[in-house]
Parts: C-alpha cells; structure tokens; sequence
C-alpha cells in the first residue's frame, strides 16, 4: 500500500507556517510501512485542491489530507473529497452534540457557522477530535481512502495517534508497535555501520534511523496480528541493538534527553543544579520544559559575565586569571560551586567559545568544556564542536547542552548498574 | 509571474527533516510578489522526479527546487532539469576551483565523486555557495525558468539572499525592498483592524502580516526601478504604521524580541540580569544567543526551587510564606534581587504556573508574574496566559519570556524619549 500527503491551507503556501504535519504523518506512514512517494500543498482554492486531490488518488491508494475543515467559506475539503467520490454531505449528529458541549465548557458561544464542521460526506468514519472543534473523517471507496485531518498540529497529531492508527490497523487487520532507542555521540552513519546489514534488511521489525542534532534515533517497529505478537518480534531486537551501543545508548522511548534525564533524577531521588557559560541557560530551560521538573531540577546560574563565575559561583578570581573563563579549570569549580551553593546531588557545566567572535588559535570558536561534580568524584570534558562553516553558534551551543546532560544521565546510568 | 516549489529528497518522504526551506522561499517569494499556488516535494527518484518537474514547469513560469545537488549517484536534479530542457552538462572550471579551496581550507581530500557538482546544464547561471560544495543554478528556456538550490537550509538561504535575489531582480528589472515591523501584545485580527482596509489592499508596497506565538510581524515591500526608489516607497508606509501601534511596536527590522533588546541595551550602555522560575532559563537562553550579548547580558538565575529563590535572590522567607512563589510580591523581590546582586542596570523576572500540574481556583495554570527593577522603579505585571487546552506548557513559558522581555524593552524606548 502506498500513499500521499496533501496539505491544505493558503497560509502555508505564503510561508506563514512551516508545514510539520507533512513530516509527522511521513514518519508515521513510514512507521506503518506504508509508502510515501510524494508531499503537496495546494491553498484553499476548490479548483485547484479538486485537482490535486484527482492526481493524488491517481497515484496511491490512499491520500490524507490536513486543513480545510473549520467552519468558515475558505475551509473546503470536505465538500471537495465529497465531490469527488460523488458522495452527499448530511449532518453528524454526535459530531454536532460534541462541539456544542466543547464550546459551553469553554464559555464561548456556539454559532451558526460551526454547524458546517458536523457535516459529513454519507458513510464517513468520523474521528473525534479532543483538542478542537473539527472532526476528522475517512471516506472509502472504489478501493481508494482519503483520511481528513484537521490543520492544527496539535489536534491533527492526537488524532493520529489515538484514532487513525486503530484505523488503519483495523483495515489491514494488523496491529503495529514502535520503541524508539536514543543513541547519543555518534552520526548517523557510523550507527548504520554498527548496526547488522541483516538489521538494516530486516522487514518486520523494521529498523529505521532518524538523525537529530548530535543524536540518532532508531525507531523498530513491527506489525502482527495482534499487540502482544507485534511486543514479541520488538523486544529481542531492541535488546540486541542496545546491546551494541553498550556507551552511546541513553534510553529507549525516552523522549529526548532532557526528559531522560529529570526522569533517570527522579526515579533515584536525587537532585541537579547547573552552571552555564556558553549554554546560558539553555539546559536549565530545557530541564524544566520537562513537566515535573520540580522533582530533580533545582536551580541554575547563567554565569554569562566573569563577575557573576565568582559572586554565584564561588570561582576563583586567580583560575580565572590563570586559567581564562574557558578552561577544564573553571568548568569545574563552576560544577563544583553550584552543586555546594545549590546543595543538588550533582553540579553540572558549560564554558566555552560559541562565536562568532572570540575564537583565538589557542581557544577556538567550539572549543568547549562541559564539568560534572558530584559527592564522589569531579570531571570535565573538553569538546571540540565547531564543524568549520559559519553562522553555527547555536550549533555548538546546542551540542554544548547534550555533552553536558550526557555526562549527568551515563553517571545516573552507571550508578544505576553499580 | 508565478512559481512553484520542488522539494527534493527522500528524507522529507521519510519525515526525516521538516522541509522549512519551503516555508522559507514561500515567504520570499510572497514578498517580491511572486505567486505561488503549489509545493511539491519529490523523492530521488529519476522517473518521479521528472514527472514532478514536467508537471510543475505546466503549471507555473518558475520552479524553484532545493536539494539532490550533492556528490552521490541518488543527486539527481540538476542532470533531470538539463534532460527536461535538452541541454548537455558540461564542466564549469571556476566551481571546481572553488571547490578544491573550499576542501582544501578545512583540510578535506577532495574525491574524485566530488567533480560532479561542478558540472552545469550548458548555459546556466551558476550561484556560488558560501557554506558548502554544491553550487546552485538556473536555467531558462521557452518563456520557463527553473533555479536549483542546494537542500541543506543554511546554504539554500545564504544564496537565496545573496544571488538569487538580484538574479530576480535583474530579470524583472525590478529592485525589492522589505522592512519588518515588529508588533508584540496583539492578535492578527486585531492588528489587521487597526490597519486601514485601503493598507491592506495596497500592492506597492505591499504589507503582508505573519503571525508567530505573542507576536504579529508586518512586512512591507516595495518594487521599484531601483532600490533608492524602492526605499522611498516603503519608508511613508512604515511611519504611518508604526504611528498606528503606539505602544505595540518594539522594533523594525529587529529580527526578533532578544535581538532587539540586548542592540538596544548595547546602544544604551546598559546591563541586564534575570531571575526566572517558570521560565526556568529561558530568556538567559534567548539572551545569549545573540552574538556580543555578553555586552549586555551579565548573569541569570533559574531559581526553580524556593530554597534557590532565598539563597540566590535574596527572596524573604516570609514573603515566600504570606504569598507564594507565584504572586507579585515575590516577582518583585526576585526582579530586585537579582538586579542588586549581579549589579545589573535592569532586573527582569517571572513566576508563575505552567502546568500541567499545580494549578488551584485561586492559582490556575496560566497565571504569570513577569517584573522589572530599575534604579528609578520596580514594578510587576500579572498576566492570564493559558488558552484553556491542554499541553500548553511550552506556550505558556514562551508567552511569559515575551512578556517579561518586553518589559525591559518598552523601558529601554521610554529611556529614549524620555
């Protein structure tokens, strides 16, 4: 089986949004194994959207659109997919029920207009929608599907997930699995190189990498005919391929690090506070992105000036005179001065050149030093990040931050095993 | 004129990378008056790929395509566009050269496969690259132009600025200008009420708005024989609507609210330091991305735990005790406290709750202090920031940076006038 995405919606041909629905449901579609030979975007034009869904159903067997179902004159997908199978709308009634009782929970009033979101083409599978007003919908015929999602991605996601997944599992009469592992510090390629030819070949699990900034992610997935069965094929494969990342692997279904990390605190009942130079705060915010933060994450210094090193931090004057704000030197007194200032288990930091001024031959831009210090031992890293182009400041800064939550989450992992 | 884009690559059918390169050229395009009705994205596969070409070049005087412009058998484009035109590729020696000093200057061995990015469509106009190997280039013929642009973002939209820019221009004979204004405090709609309708019909200049989380910004853009031209038609127009938003403006061209405060801050010789607890970090973090923020920037202190808020802050225990860590009175003794103990001329922060969880009748999710001390004045503001849906966290947080931020901004302009 094979299929297409059609987004829909005149504000993503003007650039206004950056169209993440496309890329979420091909990961999905990938995930399913099923086919994805091509992405479009057409606005809120009848002509043109009757058009492009013509072309797409000419070339896969099934087309799921985003947008286009709100309830204003401009929202068209709906009475364009219902065109084109020839099918009548009619009203949805518990559609209609369920968007009046979304719009008095929130104290706003229901009119008139809205009523068009709970008009179905006749025969539609109706997808409630948790977070909004419009439902989702399937139409089938002739052997071609076309599923209606809304545009939001936060209601579009939530309604793939809990109910379009069910969908399809039901018609294929399979039931699909995914675990992702998160490997950290190496590339995309030397991962494949790791990993068996016969891994990478296998198809039910399949095993798929997806590269983020200094982290890839694989993502093994199998389908059977029922959970439990689709649970056997993952786990022995997601045992074996952690197991050959013995150092590089931080977790599996994890999320991303952050939430590995105020997790892995939280599970030990210990505490973490951190000083950042060069990350000025970006692993506290990141930190606390995660919710229940509260429960690990202390507090943190953005000791962006000198100054600042020695009154929050108790650095000494004479490392930084010796040594230089970026040095292994004061990475580790900062760690060392928030963990005892803050009373946290572990002191994590950040010191270093992020450009793109600054860079000297000596101390280069993305030279960087991450610390960590705890009640048993403390350590620093020295990091060379700078990939050798311009305008990459954020680049190192970034890959700063994951060094750094590393260092915190294998020491977690080893204390965790010892 | 109008155009369409072809997204190039594989990895967006597998939602390996989010394709923002067509929400950027999107915009670019909208902005020198170019119409758009159709993004396509294709994988690298010769047969489609061609199809997708042919199809596109049938609707549109323009296409522009991003990616398979690399080294490897699977790099396709520029070969598919010269067998579409009729054209031979042919060796063009100044993009070899400058690809042998591009690897040579960070120390790479230049490979053999390397060559074939420096062979050309007879006839093309070829972009250097800045920040990579892979040139870009157009083609036209019969009335039809396609320009092919490397995938990787920061070298498409380097060269976009640089080069295919005047290359439209030179063609059109036609000089762009654009000018963002920046708005922080009010919906699209309202600032498309304030606007008068006879703006928002104007076509030279013409002001389009685009809506980011807090903000509205507003590009005007004027087209004109040449730039001094261009500029004298634009320069009314941005008075006029700057005067219309007295107080909601906080800059033009200013990139974004950070920028915009840590130029000002610089300009004014002052400095800033921050305390942050629902934000935990985040405004340090968004401080400090902007290169030379060290001018400005001192120090900040995620003082997530109440503990944190007394040993860093000086935050009163019994205010803590009478009021809460999230309600004015502490917001102020965290301003001011930070402001005294870093020595900063400003002290900016937040307190509030971002949910999940924590939330009570008396103190729901959404609810933010956001405060300022000055040597003159401290003073705080209370703000209502859920939108009733859950998963809002990161909105939440991300209102209450813009709020507090703004804080400091709109003291900076008062500075000035004043």
């Amino acid at each position: 089986m094979n299929a297409e995405i059609l987004s829909i919606g005149t504000e993503i041909l003007l650039g206004s949004i950056i169209n993440t629905n496309a890329a979420y449901l091909s990961r999905e579609l990938a995930a399913c194994g099923i086919g994805c030979y091509y992405q479009s975007v057409v606005g809120d034009n009848a002509g043109r959207l009757s058009d492009s869904l013509e072309l797409a159903l000419s070339r896969a067997d099934m087309v799921i659109t985003t947008g286009g179902l709100g309830p204003t004159y401009d929202d068209l997908t709906k009475e364009t997919v219902a065109a084109c199978f020839g099918l009548d709308m009619e009203l949805h009634q518990p559609s209609l029920d369920r968007m009046i009782g979304y719009f008095s929970r929130f104290g706003r009033t229901f009119t008139k207009n809205n009523e068009k979101q709970a008009y179905m083409p006749r025969g539609a599978t109706v997808f409630d929608n948790d977070r909004g007003t419009a439902p989702g919908l399937a139409v089938e015929k002739g052997g071609k599907t076309v599923i209606l999602l809304p545009g939001p991605p936060s209601e579009m996601t939530a309604m793939f997930e809990l109910q379009v997944k069910p969908y399809l599992e039901a018609r294929t009469s399979r039931a699909l699995r995914s675990r992702t592992i998160h490997i950290f510090g190496m590339g995309e390629s030397a991962v494949e190189d790791v990993l068996h030819d016969s891994m990478l070949r296998h198809t039910n699990p399949t095993i798929a990498p997806y590269a983020k900034t200094g982290e890839v992610e694989l993502r093994v997935t199998a389908s059977a005919p029922d959970q439990d069965a689709a649970e056997a094929l993952i786990e022995p494969v997601v045992r074996e391929i952690v197991a050959l990342f013995p150092d590089k692997v931080y977790g599996v279904d994890a999320g991303d690090m952050q939430t590995a990390l105020i997790r892995a605190l939280t599970a030990a009942g210990r505490t973490i506070a951190v000083a950042e130079s060069c990350t000025g705060g970006m692993i506290a915010a990141r930190l606390t992105e995660v919710p229940g933060a509260s429960a690990a994450f202390l507090c943190g210094v953005s000791s962006y000036s000198n100054q600042s090193k020695i009154d929050f931090l108790g650095v000494q004057p004479a490392t930084l005179e010796a040594c230089g704000a970026v040095s292994r030197e004061t990475a580790l007194e900062m760690a060392r001065g928030i963990r005892l200032r803050s009373g946290a288990d572990i002191g994590l930091a950040t010191t270093g050149i992020a450009g793109p001024d600054g860079g000297t031959e000596e101390k280069p831009i993305g030279l960087v030093y991450a610390a960590i210090s705890t009640a048993g031992e403390d350590k620093a890293l020295e990091l060379r990040l700078s990939r050798g182009y311009g305008g990459e400041r954020q680049l190192i800064r970034n890959l700063a931050c994951l060094h750094a939550m590393n260092l915190a989450l294998q020491d977690e992992i080893l204390k965790k095993e010892g």
